[in-house]
């Protein structure tokens, strides 16, 4: 099995692009991710993926979902397929005021801005606050996707250490005196406090009120984002962020982990001034978010036993997390250790000294297993020792299959490590120190 | 009748801005436009809106597209309703390049990006080629939308003169003469060829052809916006620039006005190399763009009588446009002037000189007739002589009875005007001379 190549045509016209010197400078050093690659490679049905973030949403009630969506087409079609408001229309975002109260949130609609996916709204908050040069905090390892976005507005990402209760608040601490020292702005923290993407951990309530304190005490914004919130797989939600601190928390939500990531659904609950900003961001991108998608979602809500469906997609994703769980403890080799989610989609390993999971990738896709190389997840070059592993698209039986042949590929790594030694790249590229936690093995 | 007014709570929040000082330069002096504020008065049933843009879509058949959803639905739902390509979905796109063989445009879907309506084309295009401080060169008046986006990147926009043939190729030469002798960089001309909104004027294609030779000669990239180009109200549609000149244009389309604008569906079409940057950013922006909405519009695409639908709008619109310019006859002043449209939905007055439209809204709206100001199409705060009026949305017997209206408020303002004279507010705000075309009235 080879890797896809780019085109020749692609490479041609990239090498005889006219425009080359005119491009802003924000587009300079942008490139594919690799996660983006990966998609690609990841469609091929010989190959395990545990490396996309796309949920399983094969068990919604399709029939049910495509008769009451013609209902609301013959009923309400001229709004529906119209021009709608900036901010997002106003049965949705009541809606959303009752979707966040499960997590401790009471909110006025008033103060929603639905986007195009919470990546949009990710977007619009970085647009608004953040000039090139501007510091954004972010948690070791973060999300590839925001990474992307505040790269593309030429802020600077200082991560924060981790440990198996999510962001310390000690090194923020650290972070945010350093930073000050040294003259730099400090637009916002961006954390995701449940499940977190890519490293899987949760903070608890008290740390939650720690993080809050320090940002209190620097002027800190914090921007959450909580796409998992509501797939926890054992008691009750922690209260969300914004519930503990209304003023200086921007809480970004999304439809697309418990009802369908194609609506485009997401949104952003700030105080008024800041949503006053986001709309006017939001009419100046896209006029207004879907209105069609809005509508799908707002019939989806109110006519469907949505909270019911979230039950079941948590039981199901508990299944995967316990197949994933039990396929790295009986396949890894040791010396590698990951975290234990509680909930959401992904896990978080620590490979053996000396292994460099960006360099073994391409041998782990020719053994037909894919995953996303740490390094994806750090904005300085760091976590070529780490490996993030998602369970939540693939059945129960491959991602089994898939832990063992990623198991096979590593014990194979380490044999020509054992063998061989580090060779000259590796001693260079392989950071001394792994980042993010580190949880035991058991 | 009263205007709306700012809650209290809106201003005290706004005055209250805990993050006042942090929002990033882009959003200094970002205002809720004019039209956003006229769209909340439009929606009173009392006033006859000749302000808004918003297609006339209550004959689509509804009923019909409800079934053909609710099918596809149940035999493609898992795939639409889960993320998607950032370029786009391929049958949407393949089908786009149909749609675009209409204009005379052979292209390959490959270099089509989808995006969430053409005004996101328009983002993404900015967001790619302009630094804060750029030039772009836009018809004088140019689409009040593409405006605000300019703005919010920081570019300078540089007004081109137009004619009853839209753009002067003579004033785009001279434009960018002076701006080369002044050090400025210029990153691309915005034009809107056919139906121009706000002006109502189509380029013939002896314009179209001139412009390209001047574009070229100065190595200038060409911004085509075409949302209205199959709603033409005589013969065939005038060859797109993009069919006459592959390599220099960057083309924006949509199916905001021959579908549904709340599907939030547009296009862009560009070389292959300013496309792989467009995904880039799309994927930044928003991960993809909706995929549920662009499986919804190839389904109305390929099961329903889309060009049909495309002829009854020309016809309802076009008996729409008779309205008006009837109207427009029996109740303007004489002095006022105006544009002829061959499709689209603007027509573009000049008022008799010393009037201002902007000071003369709230009285018009007052007399519940509904209009835009011509300052909100330009930069430089020109336009105030000028008036778009739309003849999209009301019914003929509203579009007449918005004419007597506006008439009625033009011969008071008239009144007043030859009774007491210029006032000292409107000797320095009313520009000397128009701008615009100023189509004889006949």
């Amino acid at each position: 099995m080879s890797l896809p190549e780019q085109s020749p045509r692609a490479r041609q016209d990239t090498r005889l692009d006219t425009w080359a010197g005119r491009y802003a400078a924000r587009t300079h050093g942008t490139t594919a991710s690799a996660v983006r690659s990966l998609f690609e490679v990841a469609n091929r049905p010989e190959v395990v993926s545990l490396a996309g973030g796309m949920p399983n949403i094969a068990d919604l009630p399709l029939d049910v979902i495509a008769d009451n969506l013609a209902a609301m087409i013959g009923k309400e079609g001229p709004r529906a397929m119209q021009y709608g408001s900036g901010q997002g229309e106003p049965a949705l975002r009541e809606a959303i005021t009752e979707v966040m109260r499960l997590e401790g949130i009471h909110a006025h609609r008033d103060d929603v801005t639905v986007t195009v996916g919470s990546q949009q709204g990710l977007d619009l908050i970085t647009r608004i606050f953040c000039d090139p040069g501007d510091v954004v905090l972010a948690e070791a390892p973060s999300y590839v996707g925001a990474l992307g976005t505040f790269r593309s507005y030429q802020t600077d990402v200082v991560h924060v250490a981790m440990d198996e209760h999510g962001l310390q608040p000690e090194a923020l601490r650290e972070a945010l005196v350093g930073l000050q020292v040294a003259g730099r702005r400090v637009k916002f923290l961006y954390t995701i406090p449940n499940f977190q993407n890519p490293a899987g951990v949760t903070q608890p309530l008290e740390r939650r009120e720690e993080i809050l304190e320090v940002a209190r005490e620097h002027g800190l914004m914090v921007v959450e984002d909580n796409p998992y919130g509501l797939l926890s797989f054992s008691g009750e939600p922690i209260p969300a962020m914004r519930s503990l601190d209304a003023d200086n928390v921007l809480y970004l939500g999304s439809f697309s982990k418990t009802f369908s990531p194609g609506m485009r659904v997401g949104w952003v609950l700030a105080p008024h001034a800041v949503r006053e900003k986001l709309v006017l961001a939001q009419e100046s991108a896209t006029l207004c978010p879907p209105t069609f998608s809005q509508f799908a979602v707002t019939t989806y809500l109110t006519t469907c036993d949505w909270q019911g469906q979230v039950v079941s997609f948590r039981d199901m994703y508990r299944i995967r997390r316990d197949a994933m769980l039990e396929g790295l403890a009986e396949f890894m080799p040791a010396g590698t250790t990951w975290t234990r989610p509680d909930g959401g989609f992904f896990v978080w390993l620590t490979l053996p000294e000396g292994l460099d999971s960006q360099a073994m990738l391409p041998r782990a896709i020719t053994s037909r297993v894919a995953y996303v190389p740490g390094s994806a997840f750090f904005a300085d070059g760091f976590g070529a020792r780490h490996v993030r592993v998602s369970y939540c698209y693939p059945p129960p039986d491959r991602i089994r299959e898939g832990c063992r042949r990623l198991g096979e590929v590593l014990h194979r790594e380490l044999d020509l490590h054992h063998t061989f030694g580090l060779d000259a790249r590796d001693a260079t590229t392989t950071p001394p120190l792994t980042r993010g936690p580190r949880a035991n093995q058991s």
